[in-house]
């Protein structure tokens, strides 16, 4: 059976991320994708890699109705419409921070009021890794921030297994890519300003910072750098643990997280070029990559992940966790495994 | 019904291309990849996208019995091998230099002798757009230069539709990426070196000019630059034809020669960024994007073409060619439609 | 003596070119740099190289008495404002097309109407190595387009030799870095979309040719590609001379041409990595190099020349053009021999 | 009057950092450039910004008598040649990790045993920043590793205002470029395998820490990524003071150490594009860029520290001491103020 899918918002970085995934996956066929700025023109127009789709953009003042529906508009504009989407859509899965957060209060100290704080609590946060008994059945699905996503994946596990309850002190120091800005150029974003940086973006007080407290109960000291690549978030965890933890004790632990988990590798050492995660070895895919070292003399666990913040940070966390909500096969259309070599994808 | 597929030199870039498009091939399973360097050790440490293959390096002394073998060896040693490969494979498909051309006498004018001239007019030239009649049933197969590939295809439309017939002046001025080198790195293609550069590398007399003469009957002037990018290869043709050319007649001929053609699409002007072929669209993919424009003052036509030097330009190239060879869907394992944004990819 | 200078139009790429070189040199002083946009910010907080520069962008309206302005300002403005800036200043050396041609036809064959046509003759172009005669004393001076700077560079010493004579088929394919694009930025510019590019972005009818036309009496077939890099313009000449020429003619004609000039550097084979001109060798310089290859099958010659299209091609040529119109060292300023390693300057 | 120098190493990177450093100087004259692989070739060969130079490199054996001599060879390669440089030349400075340290005890802990401890003591820190006073009249200088000199530039501050002692917890997570790795290019640093890469090179136990605690008293959680960018390292350094700090505290501190210092600049908030220190900002310079914020909630201060880690981490620095150490003019030979725009540099 064959559901049908929209895309609102289906101009921007992730919104064609979303069409392409949408496009190659089995179950689903795409219904309408709207774009004010490029209603009536081609997809392909915008996105160069759909040009064999045979699909033009709509206006978002008319939705179609579909079985799902895939919002990747700005921040603040779903919790507008989203009487709408449902009024259109059976179940709404949402790329913004609108939903990611649990209660008004704490989108208040982190946003700027919200439209339907009602919707909050109904809406499950995206990340199977953390959430995925929740996810079937869902009807509105928030995908996670690619930062804090990168940054839960990387730490969960040493909840999991006891090695840190949320006391500790964590420094989390992540790099990202241009594609994090969304296809809105401004001059810092130009190609000839933003080439070849190493630039302090969120030195503090990214909003990131509080989905990770929600859904770790940690609260991190997290500075964001912007770097010269265009997808990926690469997100280092120094971790100060009470006691003594061995490189076998984290083992132990990221296989207890993660064996079963289909998206998640953890990479660790080893000879070869590539020995600990890498975000241009999962640029494309839905794949993060987990590992970790031990340095006894600062009592430090350094912990790294790496995503592509478009897909396991964006689109690709949302379709996967479409496929568990709507009861498909978990990985349909999410099997694209990547690259080699390939450059600052 | 899978048939079984070994690649031989299956740790250099083109055979790790090569098992990513075996590995997500619905008719091929792979049954063996050496690699002398590497024996013994995961495929995956040396191409970190393929961790999740279950599969290790074998010496190329130890041929299994396939279905289908790929050589992805350097120049020269197809040819030394070519009898163990046929003891071993029922379909040899090569990536190298060693089958390109028809005569010894082409290839000692271009090349350094050739150990089995008798083989060279038996292979079959591995570009469907060009030899799509001959390959059902090839039991030898050589995959085209990538350099070559891209002006052929560009420059294919004008000869079919006899704008060109061979006797015109045309300069083809190519841009390529450093995964053309390969695997083994020197001096020149070191990260500090090659970063950021146009390079003249090839002035004149680049080998894959025998290719574009024997294949398209056209002398070409041939100049390649290496630019900063991994995959990718870019050909501006200048052409000269004897008479007026208007650009609707470049559009019925780009249109005749390649409607029907799965992997060939012709962008040329129009709205948006991406508004003539360009290898980053292409990166990953098996698609050609060729394009045009006249400039009536100088008498001219430009022609631009783009391809993955590695998909369109080796690997999926060969890929393609077996499909058809051994009677499988044309596009099997090749429909990856690529990214967007991408960066150097 | 110290003379006193102005930059009318300073926080323009360009403009913050000219005010890095002028901060350096030994004979001049910066009395004023104007931005509209930044009026009263410091200069610093635009060009972050030259946050030790103690100066604030002014308006343009109020100009002061200076030895001589540069105008660094889009085309189309200068033409505007010829009037005031000698009002202001003795000499005038512009960095826009509007003064670069010689007549009002020619200048509206290529562009769209003069409004002080007058000012065209009396205008001289300020490329020192093909009008270093008319230089000393000039009070009008035009900065060359890169584009057509770094073609006229590569292909001057042929007409000097009489190798070309202007009849002959050259073809010219140019690339390009991001900042001939100047401080604005939009959609295609932006660093996610504009990364890792090989694209055609002036396939036919670029303006330049018109300059090339000019000054070496040659129509060029001209064909520009903007590439992955910041600075730097490469300009691979494809010459199609009347009868044969052999590499030491070429030796000869470049050694006659440029031997003198302290300026230009003949590169041409050899050994190492960097054995053609190649634009990160000169990134951040005034130096242009040129160097040549023959390709007897095809009767053909390569010209190779790269400069910085902001130095050599903009603010470094119209400094050096300054230098000998006041009398000053040719070379001060200007000593600046660039970096290595560097990567996509 | 003109002090006579020789390059020992000329032909790796930061030896033709020197090269390039010295033939500008105003009070060096260049004597010698030795080097084993290059030996009678000219340096332009291998530094192709220094083709104007009129130099062969010249055995090591034979070593000319110099005022001072610079050695740019790998660790382990000075402390057996010492008594040979001083043989030859009044002063040292040597750009290997071989005398930074003060004692065999800790060289031991970090390196693999010393071939001349009796010289450690007798060794001066290059950085002037932290030992200027002892640079005068001294015959054997180390300069620092990079990654510790942007380390220590970014901190020294906070110890100095005595807002930390060194019992405190400190993260410093650097990101550097591929010219750290010098000009001996492996696999892991071909163009098409380290091009947009965020990869852990030393997730803990990297050497610089030895300098660090040295030289701060301050024992760091130190971990380095190598990045897509040629020059710089940039260090975020984030720190838990005992109590609360302002910002205030913070303008007041960097103000009071760094105010008469001609190469740290102090840059922390305030409009345009570069707020914060960036590497592209210093490439080529010898400036440091350091600036900081406070992170309430989490009681944290970020520090951002950004170099050119050839020239303000090696060969800038050495030449900065040599100044210093002769008598001569500080900033003479390092005045070159860097470039806007500019990529990966």
């Amino acid at each position: 059976m064959t559901l049908s899918a929209s895309v609102v918002g289906g101009s921007g970085f992730t919104g064609g991320e979303l069409l392409r995934l949408l496009a190659g996956h089995p179950d689903f066929e795409i219904a309408q994708a709207t774009s004010r700025e490029y209603d009536r023109k081609t997809v392909g127009s915008v996105h160069p890699n759909l040009r064999d789709l045979d699909l033009r953009f709509s206006s978002p003042e008319d939705l179609e109705s579909v079985d799902v529906l895939f919002a990747a508009t700005p921040h603040g504009v779903s919790m507008r419409h989203v009487d709408a989407f449902f009024d259109a859509a059976d179940a709404v899965v949402d790329l913004s921070a609108d939903f990611r957060l649990s209660t008004e209060e704490q989108y208040d100290e982190w946003y700027d009021g919200h439209a339907c704080p009602e919707y909050l609590e109904k809406a499950e946060y995206a990340l199977p890794e953390l959430n995925r008994e929740n996810l079937p059945g869902a009807e509105l699905i928030a995908a996670g921030g690619c930062n804090a996503t990168a940054t839960i994946l990387g730490l969960k596990p040493l909840f999991d297994a006891e090695i840190l309850d949320g006391d500790e002190r964590v420094v989390v120091d992540v790099k990202v890519g241009s594609s994090e800005g969304g296809a809105s150029a401004g001059k810092a974003s130009s190609h000839a300003e933003r080439s070849g940086i190493v630039r302090p973006y969120a030195p503090t007080s990214h909003r990131h910072e509080a989905e990770i407290e929600e859904y770790l109960g940690l609260s991190v000291s997290f500075t964001v750098h912007a770097v010269d690549m265009i997808r990926g978030a690469s997100a280092t965890c120094h971790v100060f643990p009470d006691g003594p933890v061995t490189k076998g004790d984290l083992w132990g632990a990221y296989r207890e997280s993660y064996e079963a988990e289909p998206f998640v590798r953890t990479v660790s050492g080893g000879g070869g070029v590539y020995r600990y995660p890498e975000p241009k070895v999962v640029a494309g895919t839905n794949y993060a990559e987990v590992g970790f070292e031990v340095d006894p003399p600062n009592r430090r666990l350094v912990v790294f992940s790496a995503i592509d913040n478009m897909m396991k940070g964006s689109a690709g966390q949302a379709v996967h966790a479409a496929n568990l909500a709507l009861g498909l096969e978990e990985t349909a259309g999410l099997e694209f495994g990547g690259l080699h070599p390939v450059g600052a994808p």
